[in-house]
């Protein structure tokens, strides 16, 4: 009757002693309660993903004294199993070890590497090439770790008729891949009969957010216990040897799906300020919809003392644009300080008039490349980190300024198309305090730069709702122009707009990173040539 | 005795119909030479490197599409070799085409594929399991792509005592690589026995440059005949049917090192400002060094009409700077503008002074958003893209300023360390006209970023001598901070030089691309974390 606990930890790249600290004192915790082992992450030891710090030799022997370590400093307390780089005469192997007594008893070497989309595995690791039982409180078990379950292959298919298989990961989050972990988890539960122990990373780690729900999946295909989401969690599991129920100490729900991006986007952008180092955040806060849901998510993310906004109306801003930036730091309680940008405005002229290069587009971007200005130079002097207030939308289409408004360290909502932002607000609002922190006009008027007179993105944009599924199936669904017209839309919309989102990619290279919340963000997930005249 | 043309062609990515209509030109000029076949470099069809293009099934479609265009229009002239995207029931494939007749006769896929360095070919391709065999005037060749020759595996195991080895490439250059492929290609020639034409694309992709330099290897290990270097050429080969001499129609130098890394800068900046479709670049010139070279790089490339430059003085400038600038633009026939920015940075301080925002970095980096913000009204309002101007040694550390000095399109020099600016001024003022574009004070005065009074590199940096052998020794080679140390550096350099670097990482994420001149360029070659705490 092995007792087991699912450690789903946030660890942080890099920080070795920090994590093996971490898994220490969670695995005295777990034996505490009685656990015959407790099982970590994917790559618990070094963070995930590592990237190429794994091609320095030192960062690799790191890692392992890490391990022993671990190994050493659990071992009077029950068994771990954790992810670690381990190395031979071969090469590198993303692998899984189990510790006991002070010593690494087992390693199994990762045999499906993933190698598409945000994922580079065959860049690092060579796979392995069986799986590897170990017993844990009497039980056989196979181990596996994260993409092995998502094919029938190796090392599942040695596992048949075992009565246990822990599966460690480092998921990363889209929307919807909680249920597609579900099925695939299911198929493998069914093909060997064994329960799966599903070990999940949490946390932010760049572009990639890791959204926990570990989880306990029985043999016919039932979810009996589910760890927190976006959360670190130590979910306590009791098996009972294999042939009939297990149960957990507690179980999570999950969120429904416009919370779930809400929540990830708050974790990505908490771990990204924290994990580098900065305690503060700043923005510029318009009065328009994208700035004021970044401000909202740094704020829950970083508590208002921690965010601090500044609004720079020019001649083109709308008093109510002010007016709704002021009411929405007020209800957030953050710092908001007005600096009106015509002075800049004006010394430009002065300079870029006689090069012809004050009016127009030149114009337009200059606007916001005064107020990136002024927000860097925030930064510079507070050590706040500048947020970027794009939304996937813009940054697919080109509709956002380089060095304006796409300038800051971070881009909280660079992949949540603007009609996503909307219904964002409206759940967060429906959360309060009240009627919530943003304005109801930011909701209901219509979206425009205000970088001209009486501007609206609908000058240049076709309508969000128009836009945004283009922009979908082109982006992450890879269809081409016909058959997007194919599926309804209209055909000049749709040259018009792949257009600008190939011309674009120039844009998006020199963009900060942001949270990935779709199957296909911009950044490694989606990997075009700059220099391209496909389709011409 | 058959005669076979190298085709070393500069393709552009995604100009299926352009590369096909040139491949067709060019084969109608070799058969009209008497040549029984020719050969163009790998994935001549949709340029090298395609990217994630590939994953879109209607560019494989239209790619397969053009194939049969390239062989129906050579159908009467001569056999064609060539490198499309080939794909079947398990997947795509990095493939080699043989043409006769109007008909694809053979495919060959690529065995060896790279995922290293710059390489993600596993993220698309599925590796060949075998060689192929073709005939090409009577002479039976082993046909084989780039990688594969890298390796003594498949498909050159099984090409053992033929005569003839055809390796098409897309080989994308780093000073040093020429000496390397010679001596793997010998490797090749020595182990089967054979005559291996070897034929390189040619031209700028992105971060890359393909060099050219096509060979003819014999099976003694001589080169025994080269095309040009950084330039299309048709190389035409004479074979004796596989055991005596083969002979070139022509033969091209190998430059010395400087002289290279120089053509490669200027080819690769040439290629991306004309395959992106623009016409002009402008770009800040300060009178230092790196932004004088980077005016002289694009003059050579794109002509003194196409270039135009800003000179923006603030009170820390010093007159011999512009009168630097003024003299280079003179030397170069290049429009100077000069801009004084003392408008700007007095109407900022009225905006940043109440925030304290107005001294000491953020002061600093003001003038350079400035300068950076006016040089992109500029492109805005004439179509000409931005020069960033800085050089590796800056990129590294983290000395330059995000929109700032970093603002631009391209960065020619981003990949050469500084001290190697200095040689390439040196070796192109050797070139004249004259005394050469780059006058001698730009040279032999300190390097300064002239933002504040008597600002000198060496107040924040040590000596670029001293930096670039650290700087090389951990991004390049992967050292550790210890070995670096141990292979005679400075401990307390070390260790800060090691920090600038690892700290500067969430910048060079927002930087232009520039031309991979060393082997390992910032970029797509080297993928580390932003967020990261190793070594702590």
């Amino acid at each position: 009757m092995p007792r087991i606990a699912l450690g789903q930890l946030n660890t942080t790249v890099g920080d070795l002693d920090g994590n093996v600290a971490r898994m220490t004192e969670w695995t005295l915790r777990a034996a505490d309660a009685g656990a015959d082992a407790v099982c970590f992450p994917e790559l618990a030891i070094t963070g995930y993903p590592p990237e190429d710090l794994v091609l320095r030799p030192e960062f690799v022997r790191d890692g392992l004294a890490a391990l022993e370590a671990l190994a050493t400093a659990t071992a009077g307390a029950c068994d771990v199993i954790t992810g670690f780089v381990d190395r031979d005469e071969h090469g590198l192997y993303n692998a899984a070890a189990h510790l006991r007594g002070g010593q690494v008893r087992a390693r199994y070497h990762k045999c499906q590497l993933p190698n598409y989309g945000v994922f580079d595995e065959r860049r690092y690791f060579t796979p392995g090439t069986s799986g590897r039982r170990i017993t844990i409180g009497g039980t056989e078990a196979g181990l596996s770790i994260c993409e092995d379950a998502w094919h029938g292959g190796l090392p599942f298919i040695e596992y048949a008729g075992l009565p246990l298989i822990v599966n460690i990961n480092g998921s990363p989050y889209h929307h919807g891949k909680i249920g597609e972990r579900e099925d695939v988890l299911r198929a493998r539960a069914l093909e060997t009969g064994a329960w799966i122990l599903y070990v999940n990373a949490v946390g932010g780690q760049d572009e990639l957010v890791f959204d926990g729900g570990s989880m306990v999946m029985a043999p016919d295909g039932i979810v009996v216990g589910r760890a927190a989401m976006f959360e670190e969690d130590l979910l306590m599991v009791d098996m009972d040897g294999g042939s009939g129920p297990a149960t957990t100490d507690h179980t999570a729900a999950w969120p429904a799906e416009t919370e779930e991006v809400y929540r990830a986007l708050v974790l990505g952008t908490r771990d990204y300020v924290r994990k580098n180092g900065f305690e503060e955040v700043a923005l510029n806060l318009s009065g328009g919809i994208d700035s004021t849901l970044v401000a909202v998510i740094a704020t829950d993310a970083l508590g208002p003392g921690a965010v601090r906004v500044l609004a720079m109306p020019s001649v083109f801003s709308s008093p109510e644009s002010l007016a709704d930036a002021e009411d929405c730091a007020r209800r957030l309680g953050i710092r908001l300080d007005v600096v009106p940008i015509g002075g800049e405005v004006d010394a430009y002229e002065v300079s870029l008039r006689p090069l012809g290069a004050a009016d127009g587009l030149a114009a337009e971007n200059l606007q916001a490349r005064i107020r990136g200005t002024n927000l860097m130079a925030v930064s510079n002097a507070t050590g706040a980190m500048a947020l970027a207030t794009g939304n996937k939308s813009e940054y697919a289409v080109g509709y956002s300024t380089l060095y304006g408004d796409m300038a800051g360290g971070f881009a909280p909502i660079k992949d949540v198309p603007k009609t996503l932002v909307y219904e964002l607000c409206a759940w967060r609002n429906a959360q309060g305090p009240g009627e919530g922190p943003i304005p109801a006009r930011v909701i209901t008027k219509p979206p425009s730069a205000e970088l001209r007179p009486g501007q609206k993105d609908t000058d240049s944009l076709p309508p969000y709702d128009i836009l945004d599924p283009i922009i979908e199936r082109y982006v992450e669904d890879d269809l081409s122009a016909e058959e997007i017209v194919a599926a309804g839309h209209d055909a000049g919309t749709v040259a018009r707009v792949v257009a600008l989102i190939d011309r674009a990619e120039y844009k998006r290279r020199q963009a900060a990173p942001g949270v990935k919340i779709t199957p296909k963000a911009f950044g490694k997930d989606r990997r075009l040539p700059i220099t391209n005249r496909y389709p011409g």
